[in-house]
């Protein structure tokens, strides 16, 4: 008889649901085909994700949360110089992206697939997230007297709708191309200035 | 015996297409339902289309020149202020594809399936004249003073790659979200900022 194991934790059957994705790919992979994995019955799995839909949602939040932590860094650095840091936190999640898309493509297809299939809450989370660390930077600069905006959150929001090109999966096809650090850096020395104080 | 009609003009032919692809879908409309709905022999739709990649290219190319007409007028009006024709330039922009959009959504999904589809210098060379009368602005801003930018076309770009969210077919469901005016407004204030000389 199956039984849960006692190490089997949410941490665990995310790895294995990783794992399963990347190898049969969002439209085959089962709830089944990751408990078979881990050697427990789809009864466990059960036990830490009530449905399928919540497993495919957290495997995509977790994946999602890696860039945002690393982001955390730069954005939570108050001490530093707030243009040095937008500039950083920008070039940041563009070169997170990138690798997400190059060092392991069909994982990131996978995942391209799963963002816009999973309930919304998960992306607009991860992009409330996001926009918040670029909050807390714009309103350093701000307080510091750098950058002058009248609403930090509605800048921050601007500056990331702004670089989308950048960072939605959609457009990954595009930083492969010659020139494309060129564009990413005319537009964040653009932004840069209209943020400028004065 | 089926004759080319004498007013077979390429722009009938286009008009028919449009047609014919809005009715059966990009998927099947072929080049015997326009020499149908033309009344003509498919040997003359192919005397001024040679093939019917040539055929979709043109059609999409006239669907998307529409756009361009409509903003060369704001682009072209030089002795009028550089600041308000590019806020004007860019609102019109955004007006024309949540037109696209919204009044012919089949349309305008057909013709997204077919910008993709078609060879890529048909969108590129849209995006080169939109760019160009951006630079114009640009440069007309920096001549009288008002912008400053190292190079026009460099910060044409910019500011086009910056409000792809507002003109880019891929985000055209975010259009209707409540918001998305002042989410516009905010961006297009930043980058205007960003040219403005101090």
């Amino acid at each position: 008889m199956p039984s849960t194991s006692p190490t089997l934790t949410a941490e665990r059957i995310l790895e294995a649901t990783e794992e399963v994705l990347r190898r049969h790919g969002p439209a085959k992979a089962t709830v089944v085909d990751v408990a078979r994995a881990l050697g427990v019955s789809h009864g466990s799995v059960y036990r830490h994700f009530r449905t399928k839909a919540a497993l495919r949602e957290a495997v995509t939040k977790r994946w999602l949360d890696r860039t945002t932590g690393l982001l955390a860094e730069i954005a939570g650095a108050s001490g530093r110089d707030a243009e040095t840091r937008l500039r950083e936190w920008l070039a940041a999640l563009f070169a997170a992206k990138r690798r997400k898309a190059f060092d392991d493509p069909e994982l990131f297809a996978t995942y391209s697939v799963l963002t816009t299939e999973t309930a919304e809450t998960v992306v607009s989370e991860h992009i409330a997230d996001l926009t918040g660390q670029l909050t807390a930077i714009v309103r350093d600069g701000v307080e510091s007297g750098v950058f002058t905006a009248a609403d930090p959150a509605v800048a921050a929001v601007a500056v990331f709708r702004a670089t989308d090109r950048f960072h939605d999966p959609h457009y990954a096809r595009e930083w492969e191309r010659p020139g494309v650090q060129d564009d990413f850096d005319a537009l964040v020395d653009l932004l840069l200035r209209g943020l400028r104080t004065r």
